[in-house]
């Protein structure tokens, strides 16, 4: 599949006189080709497009939806070794890790295949006639879920497949029923471009309106504050920092009509280590933490931010276990050279800090955009007076924060921010103070592991990729997993219309076999 | 009970030197005693006991929950007549309106608890764990809604009873584990604190923390702008005007942490009379259109603001039988003096206009606070081409928008703004044209209806109260219906957690035999 430097507009490809390039940040030298810069026209083409397809689209069958986003995760598969090659050169991440996350989206898309065949996405209520009922007869009442509308996904720098063109934001708002508008991100436009190529292949074959999905390309702000103003555009998906997720939603809320704006922004991802944790497996637990903290130079969204245990030998032990880790994780490229100074930028700002010390620092790099892994200490009290110190560095970058006793360390958990996730490492006997703990992790993240590391997000029923502010602009929502489908939907209730009238979803006699609470009680459908 | 003009925080009333009254529309006098005026500090109070009870009260087990809204509403009924006598003073509402307010207001208390009993709003999910998986095991996930934290809510003016302190608001922010500060409606401040001491009461009688409920009474904006900005309050439910709603929402969106407001606005509740309907009966439906229009003096969310349909004998036929009923209609004191100066204004700037015709007036009143009824008509060109034909007039004024042709009433379908509803009247042969209708308004409407009118609006599963703004500020929401719990949640996921640490709606053995999605299967639970 060739490469053309061109945003998707619909079926049409669109090139412009003002170009940019992509750019290797482990070399640090440019790539061809040149890409177009797509403007304010190629917004107004594109919502237009989607405008024109979304009722159309919406009122797909849901099984025609799943064959379209499966046919989606066959045409990227069918990119082949190319698309994995040209996300190499983009990102500087390894071949193991981008094939493993285009598994990943591929069985992304195919997951909201199988929601759409479900069916319980609809949340289809009917509440039949009664007309004898005293002192008011009830009407026949029923409600279904539609899409919003079309949708604005912003690409994210650091899932170049996962969280990006066919990312999580597109397969939970097409499953939806919604057309997107993607503004894929600089730094990978060549990997944005053949995935697009897919999914217009898809959109194609499937014979849906052109206006299903378009592409974007470029590198200005304008490109996407332009987009998300857009009359025409109902909801946003975005993953990337506090600062540009809160310019979205500033911009969002600020139109004529708001739309909501699910920005996925800013987590330092807390780890306590209980004292039978400690007790039990210390040096190990030091060296899996520095294993989850350098993972891909710590550029995930999840990475472990901050670790807090309570003062003692075995403390002591994590620490130093860490400690000697961290001094051997090599340095590795960044995924942009934006990326690696604001790094360099959040490192210097902690060690800065009158109660930080420097624990350790990774070897110094050789390259360009290089994350040089970093490890620091302080203690509750600081952390809890400070508030820079909750500040998140993206990267691989971490505080360990040493409380005097069971006390502090719940004062730390009440200090924290809203979090994507909140670790505990526990054994038997530290059940009480998880107890203590747990009720204030509830109200600060989305998803509370034990005796794991954050990163690694599983795409499931159950996975909550989400949280408190600042986690993200709205802790009602997941942006992974299928409960993500949610954002992008919204109920319609019919009251007494005519049988015929009616859309399939609510008809008398189910025609595409949906679980629907009738009466209050849930029928379970089944296939038709 | 007595009434003493106290706001109510936690278990303590608290009585101020600064008091204002309640006045009867009807009359223009005021009535005893005088209210206490809540300032910034008793919103603080209110927070801070809001905040103490919330981990408290969000784990207390659905039943729980469900016989604490059981007792609100036996509490409710026992104030007896005073409670209705009251509210006929402070909103010149009839008696039999009032009664009827009240069994909705119970009863929907009532199917909140059928609602937790039920279980389906946890939205319990567990994947369990894949350990043998290839690439990489899978953790153990479970997922469960929790509530988001305390909620403020506004009363409304225009249901003193069910859109009010135990109103519907109130009623699923309870049902989803979160304590409520609500504040009370100036205009019926002694409904307010009698329906406020009743909750008290089961509050005390179902051994909770004080902090689940407090009541705030007061006539100043920064009352209610203070405890949208508070930092413990993470949600709030407002039933309002449109510039009411948007400056909570500006406040909100403003805050360190914003939060969501769930504003249910402006709506003009459009009516579509559609040919066959009118040839088979216009003269009905103009009648009938009046009837919903006037009733209660216009003071309803869904009332029909714009009647729309093709010029013709048999519109004409509609129009006349309008005009008459609405010359014969009664003038009816309205809910407070600002809410008929507003309609005067409203109906002044209607008529102002070059292509609007006053159709028809209501009955000259004789009394103060009035609503003397309105009826304009204008065409389709005019009402696409001028928004202010749009705007919600509040009370009973109506516009009736006379169509050239079917392409013309599609225009004006597409020119209208968010609705609470939208309304088709229609028989055999009008299905196509009801077709091309449709698709439309399920993008501008939360409720479509065919054959009925808007007001009245059932307290159901299926019933969707909301909208796409200026309806509402969040068109993925209802305020009425069991739907409404959702806006008061947010999923929290557990990943590995040992069994004696998980809440118990995840637990293995199911305790609280909630229905459970299970390795992407509905399990059906079971009252335990």
């Amino acid at each position: 599949m060739a490469i053309k430097g061109e945003s998707l507009i619909g079926s049409r490809d669109v090139s412009t006189v003002q170009t940019f390039h992509a750019v290797n940040p482990a070399t640090g030298l440019t790539i061809e080709p040149p890409f177009a810069e797509a403007g304010e026209a190629d917004v107004e083409a594109a919502a237009q497009l989607a405008a024109e397809a979304f009722p159309i689209f919406r009122e797909t069958t849901p099984s025609a939806r799943a064959a379209f986003l499966e046919a989606i995760a066959d045409a990227i598969e069918a990119i082949g070794d190319e698309l994995i090659d040209r996300a190499m050169q983009e990102t500087g991440l390894p071949k193991a890790r981008l094939t493993g996350e285009r598994g990943r989206t591929t069985g992304q898309l195919r997951l909201f295949s199988t929601v759409l065949r479900r069916g319980d996405w609809v949340d289809a209520r009917i509440d039949p006639a009664l007309p004898k009922r005293e002192p008011l007869p009830r009407s026949d009442l029923r409600m279904r879920q539609i899409g919003v509308g079309p949708v604005a996904v912003f690409g994210a720098s650091n899932f170049p497949l996962a969280f990006s063109v066919a990312g999580g934001d597109t397969a939970s708002a097409l499953a939806a029923g919604c057309p997107v508008v993607v503004k894929g991100h600089p730094a990978h436009p060549g990997t944005s471009e053949l995935v697009g190529r897919a999914v217009r292949s898809a959109v194609e074959a499937s014979g849906l309106p052109e206006g299903v999905f378009s592409l974007l390309s470029g590198t200005s702000h304008t490109l996407g504050t332009s987009l998300v103003a857009d009359p025409r555009i109902m909801a946003v998906g975005f993953t990337g920092s506090r600062g540009g997720g809160l310019a979205l939603s500033r911009i969002a809320a600020q139109r004529p009509v708001p739309i909501p704006v699910y920005a996925e922004m800013s987590s330092i991802n807390p780890v306590f280590l209980l004292p039978g944790a400690l007790a039990a497996r210390a040096d190990q637990l030091g060296t899996a933490f520095v294993g989850s903290l350098t993972l891909g130079a710590g550029q995930f969204c999840t990475n472990p931010g901050v670790a807090i245990g309570i003062a003692g030998v075995d403390f002591d032990r994590f620490i130093a276990a860490a400690a000697v880790a961290l001094g051997g994780a090599p340095a590795a490229a960044m995924l942009t050279p934006g990326i690696a100074d604001a790094y360099q930028r959040g490192v210097d700002a902690l060690a800065a800090q009158a109660a930080v010390e420097e624990l350790a620092r990774g070897t110094v790099p050789n390259g360009p955009n290089a994350c040089r892994p970093a490890l620091f200490t302080t203690d509750a009290k600081a952390f809890c007076a400070t508030s820079e110190l909750s500040h998140e560095v993206f990267g691989a970058s971490s505080l360990i924060v040493r409380c005097a006793d069971k006390e502090e360390m719940q004062a730390v958990a009440r200090a924290l921010e809203g979090q994507l996730t909140a670790t505990l490492h526990l054994e038997s006997g530290d059940e009480t103070l998880a107890r203590t703990l747990l009720p204030v992790l509830d109200e600060k993240a989305g998803r509370i592991l034990a005796n794991g590391w954050p990163t690694g997000v599983e795409v499931c029923d159950a996975m909550v990729h989400g949280g408190p502010f600042p986690a993200t602009s709205d802790p009602r929502t997941t942006s992974v997993g299928t409960l993500a489908i949610r954002r992008f939907l919204r109920p319609v209730c019919y009251q007494d219309l005519p049988p015929a009238l009616l859309p399939p979803a609510l008809q008398p006699d189910n025609p595409l076999g949906l679980p629907r609470l009738v009466n209050g009680k849930t029928e379970l459908g089944g296939a038709p």
